[in-house]
């Protein structure tokens, strides 16, 4: 990447630059005085801009050399674009209508554009919003399985998977933000960290627990050390869009190869800190809104569970399992993929634990705490959090389901924490 | 690589291909006439020259672009060399002196030029002749210890660490010949494989027992889609070279990242055959000969284990298990420490016990089973090892330390299975 040629968009600048581009004109024509541009990147890292004219519409996306949530002191490389395109590219193949289609990508800009979603917004926000999003669960568990499967050994040839280990081996700042930000800054003082006033003695317990801690870190040796499948690497509600009826995932920047779980993990855990949250935010719909956003956690493992059998019956054709060893010498491989589901679930189990920490104790807070003004009321709720995220970690072996994840969640709920 | 300008050695036409390298008269002279070359490669995929002249000697090592134990109908990339190269670089800079020093490496022509070990022998050897070597589980197991932490991210820095996994993902026919020769092949009817007549049923029995086949599977996993450390990828004994006091290191072409417990485990399974095959090779000194084995399994872990611990308390400068977060905040990391080790060996105890089914059952059987003439004595040897491997493979909870591990050595040496 010639990074001199670098240059960020501005609203002004962005017509002009993109004129020349097929792509683009093919979309919103070639009067590009007459596109209206708005900047709307709400995210931690990049220039987002809705671009509209009387024949259509996209989004430019584009990297900033800096973490734009903390400034220019942080930089951070503009290759990230080349790996969200990548994986831009296996998410599309891998589960086709999951993702943005993308219509042009400039690897020396650091830009890619791509579908503007619409009428779309953040999940998160719905869920903040109390509104309900019909077959989420299914569609998100679903697009897990199909990216867990389809992008590992089971299913692809080695030779294609181990390259592609290769090309995101190359993606190192991206995976040391999530490596710093979620495994370890939360279980000590580290610079950037905050939390709500009132949390301190929980938070000292936390950071005393040495058994935690060493928890945490098994699971960071996990993350970093493990290729089992290519990862969106951050899914949460704000990297899902979604209608009452149609949903898509993006922002896949933080792509690599990684452990099978870690994806509907992270997921896992933003469901349960948008039901913690709720008291915030809702009065007399909130129990039962309360049970949709827990119902969304027991269909999104359902659906992984169904998606993952039905995927492991019909597309093992990789290096792992194979039939030859199995089912063309009359053997079921029902026992070996029980266990590899088995130990997805407890992965995740430990890695949605950790997410419900970081989110509360790091930096990248997340709205659905973050907008209750009330900072006791916050403090409480993210109390129930923080205890169930550490009984998630240290005692994952005893929460065999996701019935029995929602139980346990249910328990929190009714505690005063504090 | 320009695989075109590749050639073959001879031993008649090294001398003049060589004599124009620097760091090859330096040490055997400008008079490349008198060199005497002898070619002794005896292993399954290369060319090896010893050459000798009045001033000194060396040896060079060519790839060939196929399996020499197989012939050109298996073809094999010419740029393994370059993956034994680096992982010699590496290995020297981890463990000073357990290699062979390397003087020149070229890599169109596939070729190392380097240390010619003398009066050493292949460690294999040795174990059949019965010859003990002092050090050599304590040498072995610091190695492996030296090798897994300081290649890991325990150590190195992040980005080095993943950069390098970048570089040695590239290296793909390489771990393919382990991942289907050592965990897939050995249970089922693969072309290529063959076992010693007499072991029919017990090859019957364990090819039928799928919660066998499901844990192979499941270590297949690990070896395959994990990057803990770098790994030597074939250390057995036939990859040590020895005399009574001196050990070295030898033929990492199967270099590739993977879990800690895989050379530590896959070398004890080595000595666990040496020891199994010793009734078919010794008389009147059998039983001190194979408790001498056994001590160099138990040294070889006490070792690993002190070793590991060291650098523990005296290395760890990578983003694994910080300070920050344990010594830092006055909270002793043992319990961490603990656990990984625990983890490293119970990898490690699957590998041995794959190993060990692997070179009776598949390609590439070895020596110390193999030179046992009479095919009954031979038979009965391999099954108590067999039946021992599946132990291993399915109980390895069961089986915590290496004193009992060999004390279920012991017990399968006095029975007769078949």
């Amino acid at each position: 990447m010639k990074e001199a040629s670098y240059l960020a968009l501005t609203q002004e600048s962005l017509p002009p630059r993109l004129a020349g581009i097929p792509a683009v004109t093919e979309r919103l024509g070639r009067a590009h005085d007459t596109w209206r541009v708005k900047e709307v990147g709400d995210g931690n890292l990049n220039l987002v801009f809705i671009v509209e004219s009387s024949e259509g519409s996209l989004i430019v996306k584009q990297a900033l050399p800096y973490v734009r949530l903390v400034g220019d002191s942080w930089p951070l490389p503009l290759y990230r674009a080349f790996y969200e395109f990548n994986a831009l590219m296996r998410q599309a193949q891998r589960d086709p209508g999951a993702v943005p289609e993308v219509f042009h990508f400039d690897e020396d800009q650091a830009l890619i554009v791509m579908e503007f979603l619409s009428p779309h917004v953040i999940l998160r926000n719905k869920l903040i919003a109390g509104e309900k999003v019909a077959g989420l669960g299914a569609f998100c568990g679903r697009h897990c399985a199909r990216m867990a499967f389809r992008g590992s050994e089971l299913s692809m040839k080695s030779a294609d998977k181990k390259t592609d280990v290769g090309v995101f081996a190359g993606n190192i700042e991206i995976p040391a933000i999530t490596e710093s930000l979620v495994f370890t800054d939360p279980y000590f003082d580290a610079e950037m960290n905050t939390h709500t006033a009132g949390l301190d003695p929980l938070v000292a317990k936390l950071r005393s627990d040495v058994a935690l801690k060493c928890a945490v870190q098994s699971m960071l040796v996990k993350f970093s050390s493990n290729t089992e499948t290519m990862l969106h690497g951050d899914l949460h509600s704000g990297s899902i869009m979604a209608t009452e009826t149609d949903i898509r995932i993006i922002d896949p920047e933080f792509a690599q190869y990684g452990p099978m779980g870690f994806d509907i993990g992270t997921l896992t855990a933003n469901y349960l800190m948008a039901y913690f949250s709720q008291p915030g935010h809702r009065g007399a719909d909130l129990e039962r809104y309360q049970d949709w956003i827990l119902s969304v956690i027991t269909d999104s493992f359902e659906a992984f569970d169904a998606e993952f059998r039905r995927l492991w019956a019909t597309e093992r054709s990789g290096m792992l399992y194979p039939k030859s060893l199995f089912e063309d010498q009359g053997h079921g491989s029902e026992p070996a993929c029980n266990a590899m589901l088995e130990a997805i679930w407890q992965d995740a189990v430990q890695f949605c634990g950790i997410e419900m920490h970081r989110r509360c104790l790091s930096l990248a807070h997340n709205a659905d705490f973050e907008t209750i003004k009330d900072a006791q009321t916050r403090a409480g709720l993210e109390a129930r959090n923080l205890e169930m995220g550490a009984t998630l970690i240290l005692s994952a072996d005893k929460v065999k389901t996701s019935q029995a994840l929602c139980a346990l969640a249910r328990t929190f709920n009714g505690k005063d924490v504090l």
